[in-house]
C-alpha cells in the first residue's frame, strides 16, 4: 500500500511517499516542491498542481493524506493554505484517490504516541520508523512523512477493528 | 472584452460573465454552480473545477475577477473558501487568463460609488448597470456580476490613466 502525505503550503509544499508492507514502513520518495519568491499566486498554484499531479501519475499512491489545519489568528495564511489544499484535493479527486485528513494532534499521537511531543521528537520518530540515515529536511518534508505515517497507523487500527477506509 | 466574475464557495459558487463594449456593459451569462449537500470536499472541488474549466473553455474570457476575502473570525470558513479559490485560480492559470482580485470595499465603491452601500443597493446597481429585467438570484450570482463590473470599471480607470492590466 502506497501512501502520499502532503504538507500544504504555497511557497513550499512537503511530500512524503511511503510504502506499508505488513507492519513495515518504507520511504519511497520524499522532498518538497518550492515556488520562486515573488511569483503570483495563480502561477504558484499551477506549478504545485503540476508537481502533485505528476507525482500521483508516477507513483499511483493508494491514499493521499493531508494535515487538517486550524488557525486561531492569521486568516490570510488560512486562505493561502486553503488554496494550496484546494489544488491537492483536486489532483487527488481527478485521479480517483481517496484523501484522509488528520489534525496535528492526531499526527503527533500517531507518530510518537504522545500528544505533546515537540517537533524534534516527531522528526526523530519519522527517521526511526522509516529507517532513514538522517532527519529529512526541510521541516515540510518531515511533516509530510509524519502525516503519511499517521495514515498508515490509522489503516492498521481500522484493520484490527475490522473497519475500512 | 469578456470578464468572468466569480464568487467563491464550495456549496454554491456564483459566476457572472459580462462583456464590456466601450462604456457599455452586457450580461452574457450568469448563474451559480451548486454541489449537493453531504458531498465530500474533494468531490465538490472536482465538480466546481469542471464547471469553471468548462465555462472558461466555452466563453474564453479575457479576465477572471475574484473577490479578495478577509475573515475576522471563522478560520474554518476561510480554509473552505480558500480551497474553492484554489481551484478557480488554477483553472484560470491553466487557461492562461489573468486573474484580478478586489476587496469587498472596492467592489462596493466601484459598483455604487459608495463604500457603505448595503447588499440591496449593490444588487439594484448590478441590475441597472447591466440592464437586467430583475435582480439576479441568488446573492452569489449578483455578487459575481458585481465583481465582474468592478473589474470592468478598473479597466476603464487604467485606460484613462494610460496604464495596463
Amino acid at each position: 500500500m502506497l501512501i502520499l502525505g502532503i504538507d500544504p503550503g504555497t511557497a513550499i509544499m512537503g511530500y512524503g511517499l511511503i510504502e506499508k508492507k505488513g507492519s513495515r514502513l518504507l520511504a519511497v520518495d520524499y522532498g518538497c516542491w518550492r515556488t520562486p519568491a515573488h511569483t503570483p499566486m495563480t502561477e504558484r498554484l499551477l506549478m504545485l498542481y503540476n508537481d502533485i499531479a505528476a507525482c500521483i501519475k508516477n507513483h499511483q499512491p493508494n491514499f493521499v493524506a493531508v494535515e487538517e489545519l486550524f488557525f486561531n489568528r492569521n486568516t490570510t495564511t488560512a486562505i493561502s493554505v486553503g488554496q494550496a489544499r484546494g489544488v491537492i484535493l483536486l489532483a487527488a479527486a481527478q485521479a480517483g484517490i481517496p484523501v484522509s485528513e488528520y489534525t496535528p494532534l492526531q499526527v503527533k499521537q500517531s507518530v510518537t504516541g504522545y500528544g505533546r511531543a515537540d517537533k524534534q521528537q516527531i522528526q526523530q520518530m519519522v527517521k526511526a520508523l522509516l529507517g532513514l540515515p538522517e532527519i529529512p529536511k526541510p521541516d515540510d518534508t518531515a511533516d509530510a512523512l509524519a502525516i503519511a505515517i499517521c495514515h498508515a497507523h490509522s489503516v492498521n487500527l481500522l484493520n484490527r477493528m475490522g473497519g475500512s477506509l
